[in-house]
């Protein structure tokens, strides 16, 4: 459900390593159904999300994280029984809540939802650019509620460790939490930081400040949603970010050479950290 | 005078497009004074300065910027009468103040500096990462001072030019200007979202984060010179950027999707024209 880069890939890999016969295509728009028909992503396409899930032994709901829940409502009311659902959306606590509330007695019977959070998006979007490898060696969240089933948790980290992603699995507020920290403050950063340079300076940038704000390229739209769905915990890494961005300024204010060293090593030695444990076996 | 990526570049450069016969390499340590011959970015080798420049007809100093005056001061007073000096040092301001004290009377006649920039660094250091079309593209600001000859201008912008980089002239102030608000606050910001990460948060971060942070990587001492060296202007950089993330802090707490798309879209459009103002040719 949802055909872009995410919802592409996830079809291109799919059919790259020969696990689906067929991959029906649910989308909105007929032109990007057209495109992901053309790249060969998915084998059929639908505009008709109860019809494309009828006969789905797993559906994988790569909408916007607004549409997400009325697509998991939706796609869980017309399915087979046994089916599993998961999703790919940057927040989890509020697809959680709202799941809650449209179905308060739980999802139908035989169908289990666990959600998921590829960590492998770009600034690109359309499954025209879609890749079968874009999951490979990625980290792949896996949240599962605390009702799910462990048979239905175990098929979903399955289905994303067969598209080559490293699974971690966290609960929804955990996840909700590190992605404030590792992708959501980050993007504001970038944005912030892309928004600061005039014209003329923009004539100057060189690859450190194309590499800082790549992601501020990214879909407006798309990361306001983000971004508001997770405002508790992207406040809360705002908070922090602001601290220490209020250290380097003391440290600058008071020339104080020793302490900005000590700064930049910490964040030096974290990156490389970081470089080592999240780029994984890619 | 300088060795490492930004001087074994200058050396396989001006090699590779056979501007220079002669490239003698002027270094510390006799280490990477080896790498450097040993990657054809030298034809000669020495780690005294004075016998180094007593020939050059150009002397291009790429020292860590807390050694630059010292640097450019002993090649003046050495070099032969004509020779013409710049610089690869990331701040300009303090480095103009520095040589007016050294050399109060100005340089010795025949002999003049015009400080350069290239925006073409890498976290990597050392002459084994030197690549012959590191500037190709690139952006290079050329500073002259105010006493500064036409014909040095013309002579140094000739030199930067003939390495391939595209070369935007302005003063050592706004120079400084420029770098902090394209370069240094990246950096701190680069090193302060890392520093945020914690450990198993680490291990979920994604292309993003990692785009992000990059630059954090740099060496610990030669951001902590560049950072203390341009402090003022840094400073001013880090006032504007904590306004705008309050602006953000200002739309999430209030929950103000509006507001918070026009944030970001405002950060895309910026990171957008960067792409094509300062991507360049390259």
């Amino acid at each position: 459900v949802g055909v872009g880069l995410i919802g592409g890939s996830v079809g291109l890999a799919l059919r790259e390593a020969g696990l689906a016969k067929t991959v029906v295509g649910i989308g909105r728009r007929a032109s990007s159904l057209r495109k992901a028909r053309a790249c060969g992503a998915v084998t059929t396409t639908t505009t008709r999300l109860d019809r494309g899930v009828a006969d789905a032994e797993l559906i994988v709901v790569c909408s916007p994280v607004d549409r997400i829940v009325e697509h998991v409502v939706a796609a869980a009311g017309h399915c087979p029984e046994g089916a599993l659902i998961t999703d790919a959306g940057s927040i989890k606590g509020r697809i959680l809540e709202g799941l809650d509330q449209r179905l308060p007695d739980g999802f139908p019977r035989g169908v289990d939802f666990v959600g998921a959070h590829p960590m492998a998006g770009s600034e690109k979007t359309g499954p025209e650019f879609a890749r079968a490898d874009l999951f490979a060696g990625r980290v792949c969240l896996v949240t599962p509620g605390e009702s799910a089933p462990r048979r239905a948790v175990r098929g979903v980290t399955d289905f994303w460790e067969s598209l080559g992603a490293r699974v971690i699995r966290m609960s929804p507020a955990e996840h909700d939490s590190v992605v404030a920290t590792v992708s959501h403050l980050p993007h504001i950063a970038a944005a912030a930081l892309a928004d600061l340079a005039s014209r003329p300076q923009l004539e100057a940038v060189g690859p450190g400040w194309l590499d800082t704000t790549r992601i501020a390229a990214g879909d407006v739209e798309l990361w306001q949603q983000i971004l508001s769905g997770n405002r508790v915990a992207v406040l809360k890494a705002l908070d922090e970010f602001e601290k220490l961005l209020a250290s380097y300024r003391a440290a600058l204010a008071t020339d104080n050479a020793r302490e900005l060293t000590d700064l930049l090593r910490a964040g030096r030695d974290k990156r490389r950290a970081g470089e080592r444990l999240g780029r994984g076996n890619a």
